[in-house]
């Protein structure tokens, strides 16, 4: 059962910034692009209303630890991982990898956690189960390949 | 009856490009800011939706000239005037002064072109006449003012 | 000698806005997605000053049509035809086809022109000659591929 | 000394989503409108270079909790605290508030980590410490400020 995905972004003129570097807010859009991947993989949109599944998958936390820079055409990996699924909610881990190199070194690692909930009437959102159709598909990765690499990220990071 | 709206912004760091400017897309951005202000000033939101009226306001032409870039923390002002009106279509003219300067510069002239649409059940789009409430409550620009700054601008550009 | 790429994109959640449709000032930031595939595909970087050319593209105008919308997700193919190339400027066109179906439907066409510019010692921006070694690269589009276009979308707006 | 700013924005169109609510991301665009605010209150630009000092603030670490979405057109205060001050380093809190209600309710919480960067000659960047002239004009925020309010949030979140 899937845990994890893998999506490759090159980074946009649009997305750099007057420091030369790729701006820090869109690490967050390049995680939802992972995430989106992954939910196509699955067969599903992450735009769940569009599988008749009547609920949403807002974000409630959201983090990114930045190690080194993204310029202009860089090619990045995003590497997806499913950490947590609760009944009612996912959370993901996410490594960015600079694919310039010979050994592409993690560039970021981030978190999404999101919450899935149903519009009431009056546009209020209230926390739901997940559907089972999609929560069926999604496994939580293995222990070892989460904290594996939190601890090669520490040592990098003393 | 109104036709005209100001609007004032202050570049982002995040609106600028690795070569120390705001990026070209973002003074599209900075239309629809006017756009939304000059709605508001009538008791409206571009959001038709919200105001009870079925239908929505989307583009089918965006234009601008870039007489000068604008810079990190520039203060700008964003003017806008209804250039013309048709039963179903709103075209604005806008134009961007700096205003950290005495004489504030023309740094760059817009226009947007929105037609009014309802949308069918299949999520398709149609053109449909602007709502009366909406369209009594807005005016063309005199011819004068339309005129003179293009006769303006042109000077400068030559 | 090159006088045309083609680059596709998938729409991102975070380019839609509240109508459900990519935004507007996104066809921009995909136009220059494919200008920065051209110039890749000629072995140099648009941001100029990377190969060793202390020159700039800034644009001094840019517009855009819309004829149908782009959704999440869809997949775009973005055409870009060098339109002109005078000695210190380069204009492109720009048709943007949504390949989910099969005959991918117009739903866009676009046009950008870059000057060249060289920054003085104040940061200011000074309109020089095209370097020899990229003007030697890039030619000017058939004119029956510039005109055929026009003439088909035209009939599709009547 | 000061150790706290407060800016407020007004959310556009083009910082919505499909979802009918400001795209999670723009939360650290906004973040970063109040450290803007906060350094020009002091009579600095974020942008150390134009201030004369040689140095740079990228982010290491990023995060935001997400309480209730903002909406278009919503008046948003954006609440910046000091958190922490190292030689190198400044940590700050934010607090989102959604004006248009009587008793603005706290809609996200968030937290920016920026180091001081030397460039160096090839373009990386070296952790140095901030120019004192900047940090001596930055103090940290009561620890009853800081605190307060995590306890009223954590209440929240129960």
């Amino acid at each position: 059962m899937p845990y994890e995905f893998k999506a490759t972004r090159r980074v946009e003129f649009s997305e750099t910034d007057m420091e030369g570097i790729m701006h820090f807010s869109n690490f967050f859009r390049f995680m939802e692009t992972a995430e989106s991947g992954f939910f196509r993989s699955l067969g599903y949109s992450i735009v769940l209303g569009r599988n008749g599944l009547a609920v949403g998958l807002p974000r409630v936390h959201a983090e990114c630890q930045y190690h080194a820079p993204l310029r202009f055409e860089d090619e990045v990996l995003i590497h997806l991982l499913v950490e947590k699924k609760t009944r009612r909610s996912l959370t993901y881990q996410f490594r960015f990898y600079r694919l310039n190199e010979a050994e592409p070194p993690l560039v970021a690692r981030g978190r999404l956690t999101a919450v899935c909930v149903n519009r009431t009437e009056d546009g209020t959102m209230k926390a739901v189960e997940l559907p089972a159709v999609l929560a069926d598909k999604i496994a939580v990765a293995p222990a070892e390949l989460l904290t594996n690499d939190q601890a090669r990220v520490s040592k990098k990071a003393d």
